[in-house]
């Protein structure tokens, strides 16, 4: 597996290699099952696999984890080599942003609201440094997980619009086995979070439960969400409300939003005639964590 | 010369000569002997030139001229062929901005004040048509002409911050015989605005005569410059105000600005002792003039 360090060693092996497909996979390290499972579709779907390890400061706000996110650099190069990653490029914020630097992608549409209500600058710091990347390591396809759901519109909406030519790859969500969504952030929960933790996931299981049941309404589907979130509580079969066992009592700290949305324009929706998606930001302490899930139309 | 009416054809004719060099010349038609030497001097340094001709609505604010400016394709076409363009790329404005189209660049610090300040989304509008069309048409070279002094900036700013893998040339202004310097827009000017339309070109040699005499303080440059422009007359070699012969009584209409700057920056100035570039545009009616003179330290 080869290592860059500067945009021209990187440049370089993306022109020797533009005969070939190649998949490029944007991280910020910390990697985990869900990055990994990144570079092994891109093994799958290209003759050749470059991810990037660039904890990006532009999309961070001021008083969010910039400083304290988690750097596992010699664990994250061997996850890549062993999921057959055949390149890295790791750039420093000096090269990627150096003295002056102050042309941005103004995001799209599909940035307003949900991520962006929280974080009003972030899209904008993923869609310029994605942007850069592109330019950086031309490829044919790029890999990103479902999981920041957002994001991933946001940059297939950038690609579109800026007529870049790249294929954008959507991958599923990896999970834990009860359930939580692989994340970087997940290592800042505590025991206690980490268990109530799984209160994401089963939010969007009790909808499509419900859904599969008949429930078509919308609101009501949000309200069932809504209530799993924040008293910890799920409906059972016969309509009765239990607790999960194994789950402390209480929900999430807080909901910053979970709601059913246009699956690509992440606009509300009255009807589930079109795909949708539900979409859950939730916070324990100062730890805020994503989960979504993907619907086709019910007829 | 081959023309491509659709985002396809140019791709692929790009990438069909993308082992050669390929100088790009982006353009909005109306084309004069400014624009053909610019498709001349990408032959002299590249293989092969395409052109593209599309009027960007973006960069056009509401009650500007967008719906006027000037259409000649027939002749622009004879001309391109002519200078010896091999390309020339002609989209819709439904190609280049399709339905939901949401995505803009947000240019970088050198696209603020001067022209900002009369037209405030003219740069946002340039910085995402330019780099669109360096994706749908991707060169290795793109050249543009310095009578637009600070869109040449601007694309150079983010062509460096977005890591563009293209070389942006700059080409100098070329000139009428009488020093105006060529623009589509000086076809909206009546015969008396025509001939007072020199006094921009005068205005900047007159700064010009005036630093080789050892005028160094840029308050006095600039308010030279002013003069010339709103009273049309000119300093002779023994220092007496005199009108110049040809040109009607009376200056420019208006003045938007007159200025002495940084060159690489567009800031304000206190001394001379950088690269720095004298900056113009004024009004005649409602037609806006631009025009621009480069100079290296004065020691």
């Amino acid at each position: 597996m080869e290592l860059f360090h500067t945009p021209e060693q990187a440049l370089q092996w993306a022109d020797a290699n533009r005969d070939r497909t190649v998949g490029l996979v944007p991280t910020m390290g910390a990697l985990h099952e869900g990055h990994l499972s990144l570079v092994r579709q891109a093994k799958r779907d290209c003759r050749l696999c470059c991810a990037t390890i660039f904890v990006n400061p532009t999309q961070f706000a001021e008083g969010e984890d910039l400083g304290k996110y988690p750097r596992t650099l010699d664990a994250d190069l061997a996850g890549l080599a062993d999921a057959g990653c055949d390149a890295v490029f790791l750039p420093t914020a000096e090269q990627i942003y150096p003295p002056g630097f102050s042309t941005y992608v103004q995001p799209p549409q599909v940035a307003s609201g949900w991520e962006s209500s929280s974080r009003p600058t972030h899209f904008r710091g993923v869609a310029t440094v994605v942007l850069k990347l592109f330019h950086l390591v031309p490829t044919s396809h790029a890999f990103f997980g479902q999981k920041d759901y957002q994001q991933l519109c946001v940059i297939r909406a950038m690609s579109r619009d800026l007529n870049l030519p790249v294929q954008v790859v959507g991958c599923p969500i990896i999970r834990e086995s009860d359930g939580l969504a692989m994340s970087s952030r997940n290592r800042y929960l505590d025991s206690d979070q980490r268990l109530r933790a799984r209160l994401l996931s089963l939010a969007l299981a009790q909808a499509d439960q419900a859904i599969e049941n008949g429930v078509h309404d919308v609101q009501a589907l949000q309200q069932l969400m809504t209530q799993t979130l924040s008293a910890g509580t799920v409906v059972d079969a016969g309509g009765a409300t239990a607790t999960v066992p194994g789950i402390p009592v209480g929900g999430v700290d807080s909901i910053d939003y979970a709601v059913l949305l246009d699956a690509d324009t992440l606009q509300p929706i009255e009807h589930l005639q079109q795909p949708f998606v539900g979409l859950i930001a939730a916070r324990f302490g100062s730890t805020r964590l994503l989960d979504n899930r993907v619907w086709q139309p019910v007829q």
